[in-house]
């Protein structure tokens, strides 16, 4: 689905970053809904023919946009999504194999800057929640599924902040046995206990 | 213990508000640890017993150049402190009845928004965890304080993120019971269940 994102044909590299660039600015300006692949392709000076071929849908180019070593959607559609029973646990474990690698390390606190930054919040609620955490419940097929995943969120964007951002010295000192220990009941709670 | 921070004799306004902007800048730039009282008072042009007159302690001014609009040191000793058995209910309890209070709202804004924008995770990790969080876990005698306050504090944090900064949707839109359903389990596991 993403191939055209991920290497395949990436185009003139001065193209591909004219849009990714523009895309940005939009999507920090526009926000998530009000931004389109016309507008965008328009800034950049280039047919919107071009914006899908690079960069395949608008969610695909949300996600390029976040700079991220690893598309996300990737990483939990094939380490997390499954049966509910262990869910919990495996997406901690895919979340931990990710930011606890330091090549990874220093983009992840990037988008994680731009996420809390003023005019940041509003690309978390209208494009990260919808594009990446949605598919998510979607695909585990819970109930009540904006709920429970904005419930996991809360709990992941949590974590993320006291251990990786503040590196909080007790949580930063945890290994992922540690965590998944503390943290996997929870996140299994919020996907299939009581509401 | 903070009667002199609260009113009762602030001097002359344009000496508070040097010193706090002094306090401000210095623990931003030197973190909690690597500030003193004798340096802030130097910056301010001010003898250090005035500091102190005005301020209380160094706790005291770190809490004060947070500019919050309650104290939540007093906030936790008057609400959250009491039996292990319903402390997550009452912190969650206490934490709303601040962040949901909409002439509180901006200043707490403002407050996590300093914590964690580049530098002020130092003064997360090294000011607020241990002045406002520790002494709650020391109050409510839990084994491993460190660990499960700052377990909470993950929690906590991400609540704040979703709920009051982010935004999003489905927890922006639940009441407290409902919050409190959904998280006081959670908050007592981390504060008395197993690790």
């Amino acid at each position: 689905m993403t191939a055209t994102a991920r290497g395949r044909r990436r185009g003139s590299p001065d193209t591909r970053a004219a849009i990714l660039a523009a895309a940005r600015t939009r999507f920090a300006e526009a926000g998530f809904a009000g931004t389109t692949i016309r507008g965008v392709a328009g800034d950049a000076g280039v047919d919107p023919a071009l914006v899908h071929h690079y960069f395949g849908s608008k969610d695909d180019l949300f996600v390029a946009a976040l700079e991220l070593p690893v598309d996300p959607r990737a990483v939990m559609a094939e380490q997390v999504v499954g049966p509910l029973d262990g869910a919990g646990e495996r997406l901690l474990r895919a979340l931990l194999s990710v930011w606890d690698d330091p090549s990874m390390r220093p983009a992840l606190l990037a988008m994680v800057r731009r996420l809390v930054e003023p005019g940041g919040e509003r690309l978390f609620r209208e494009g990260f929640l919808p594009v990446v955490l949605a598919p998510l419940g979607e695909a585990l097929g819970i109930d009540a599924p904006e709920r429970r995943m904005q419930l996991v969120a809360s709990q992941v964007i949590g974590l993320i902040m006291l251990r990786y951002v503040v590196r909080a010295p007790a949580l930063a000192a945890m290994d992922a046995e540690a965590l998944v220990a503390a943290y996997a009941p929870v996140l299994d709670r919020f996907l299939a206990g009581p509401l």
